[in-house]
């Protein structure tokens, strides 16, 4: 196997291989966790700990499990947004953190770019669970190791990433993941939800959906990210779920075995209709968190190895 | 032993066996806490996962020791009523956990009936830490193993529950609960803190307490809910005291050796006499508390039993 | 190994063979902690609660790893200011945990002597992590160790503590010890922030910083501890600094190999300069930090055998 990073800040750094390396260990989990003794040692005697600047309940249970399902001290640290008003704060608390000597830290910040000088600063192996606008690479490697196994594989798909691209980590690092693998990425939302410059990218744009969603393999829909609008552009909801919400009438112009994906929370009449969100013959966001749990077993062991042998970059 | 249930939602389904099976179950617990290595391993490798919509420290405290010593797990989901506006969005968060694959998801709700709609969703075993004015089954449970032990039986015992029987759903649980264990149970309450219709259960009402009291084995006094009683008639503390608190001078005309229980947290000089609660010649009060971390340790040994084999209806 | 108490409360009762029973185990986890694999088996089985009544995400971190790595069953309680406002609910909170049967309970309180007074309610060790004004003792545990394995000696060393030591309960469990262990204290600070009578404990005083650190091998710095300053004397920061704020200039009076302290979290430009605060040349702020986790785990390893065999006082 193949992984040789001291730390998962993004997708970007990382080559095809590193990804499918990834995946493919996740799927050891993926079946571990199906089963009723859902243990593995592989992280006995280390110290995970999850430093989450902005609340995410899904998230970080997530990662949670996934550290105590493999044996390793899982402590949460409750960060305030108020004890973090300035950089250098952030940087004491990683220096104190540090100092007790974690293996594994998990970071979540509102701020881009938060994760990566934090990583600069400690010993131990730094995971990103979303930084401001930038990455997610956890959210990308769940997204793709669900679409791969609903389709099959995991190249050569047409993808459709629908909504608030402008404003999320969970865009960017799906736009980098899907396109490494080589995979046709369509955006679909109103220009001011469209990150200028994205067309460097190589995907396609488009600002009507039903022209969009034509014979996509994948439609995966954002989360309305309101809390990160400041002062701009806020559409209304119902204007926004008519024109860019999914409804089956919508999702019958992708192709016939289309999935629909959604990262979670969702706001149900707003980015998607309720009744297809449940529909399990179309709708894969309950795998989605599933796999969630999974990859990140995953990507802990793969840090925790390197941690071990110093084989990382 | 005979225990043939997927869920423990309620007292209401139990058989009088079942419940004589939690707690002998429960008395092997009792030993083992009370030894230096509180430890068994027959949760080993299962996720227990608590979900508690209202806050609850002791309830929550005495479920998560309960699984941490048996081996699972256990992760605490701080669950803010401003997350769960809606019902469907109560269904979303428990759809997700499910799919994080727990075993057993122990759940407190505000609502009535919350608990029973989410364990129809969800794959694992589900432990009603209370919801609304239903059901609080553990602790019905734990005041049932807390009585036997003082009195050395569990049935025909003269029984008197004090206070805001209305809003309580420890109340209705051990209504239930010694009601199929063959007690006679007396209610004594001001008639605006007792529910219409409650004669049914085979109960006798009073609102003189010194009446009510006369010749009862067990005094179990209630908490005054005031949280939950929205707009309705809410007594005030002293006038209350004067007739409902529980006092030296009141506990006379029960039996003897009658003994005291309250479920906590107390409101001294409100509901009970202070000096009273703490005496321990007439106080089970601790003991609930003992009590309450060993019949968890029991009913959710049992439940992963049956996920184990299936042996559930 | 020496250690014959029931509790850790404070500095106070310790004789000074016992601090260094507590040193001397604490350096085997200085090493333990270094490793891969960070876990000890010497708390399997037991039980730790830890009750923070006062917020503190770097003590309870602490302490929660410390118990952790030693294989304890460690639970968080969450104690809102808004439930202890009389001090029965404390012992009612302590009683309730207690009948749980924990083994080590951490306790922060914000009124000195609290914790004390919960330490004759229990069954358990009861850790003193901080109460008022009064007692922090592995503060000054971890302070001395830090000392001691940078100056090769904990006896006979110049110590200067800077700041305010009137709220400070590091300042006092700090003077009590070093005091214990023979070294000369030397106390600088405004006279608004310096108790009154503290010329009894055998140190000396000094409102002027520069006379104050005249050849000390040591500058311990103190938080402004502005939550304690009820009504009295606030300085302006800027003041505060300028004549006891720990700059180069001021440091460059100390020994030439003189090292900087201080208890965390820093404010930055108001005690200590943050240039100074990072150099690792001379401020030993990180190896606070490692040294409190060690020695959180040498405390509750003494006191969990005193536990076991009786042997305490």
């Amino acid at each position: 196997m193949t992984f040789a990073h001291r730390h998962l800040l993004g997708i970007e750094p990382l080559q095809p291989q590193e990804i499918t390396t990834i995946l493919d260990l996740a799927e050891t989990y993926v079946a571990l966790n199906r089963q009723s003794d859902k243990h593995a040692d592989v992280l006995a005697g280390l110290t995970q700990i999850n430093m989450f600047f902005e609340n995410s309940t899904r998230t970080q249970a997530s990662f949670e499990l996934a550290g105590k399902r493999l044996g390793a001290d899982v402590m949460n640290m409750a960060m305030q947004a108020s004890s973090i008003k300035k950089g250098e704060t952030l940087i004491d608390t990683a220096m104190t953190l540090n100092a007790m000597h974690p293996d594994l830290l998990v970071v979540r910040h509102p701020h881009s770019g938060a994760v990566d000088l934090l990583a600069q600063k400690v010993n131990c192996a730094v995971l990103n669970a979303g930084d401001g606008r930038h990455e997610h690479p956890t959210q990308a490697l769940l997204d793709a190791l669900t679409i791969r196994r609903a389709k099959g594989r995991l190249h050569r798909l047409n993808i459709a990433i629908c909504g608030d691209i402008a404003h999320s980590r969970v865009a960017r690092s799906n736009i980098l993941l899907l396109g490494k693998m080589e995979n046709r990425i369509r955006l679909i939302g109103p220009p001011t939800l469209m990150p200028s410059g994205i067309a460097e990218f190589g995907v396609e744009v488009f600002d009507d959906m039903r022209a969009g969603l034509k014979d996509v393999d994948v439609v995966m829909m954002l989360r309305l990210q309101k809390e990160r609008m400041d002062g701009g552009f806020i559409p209304s909801e119902r204007e926004y779920y008519h024109r860019y919400g999914l409804d089956a009438e919508k999702l019958a112009l992708a192709k016939p075995d289309a999935i629909v994906m959604h990262p979670g929370p969702m706001n149900r009449g707003v980015e998607i209709d309720g009744t297809l969100a449940d529909d399990i013959n179309r709708s894969v966001i309950q795998d989605q968190v599933e796999m969630g749990v999974a990859v990140r077993m995953a990507a802990m062991e793969l840090l925790a190895r390197n941690l071990a042998t110093g084989a990382a970059v």
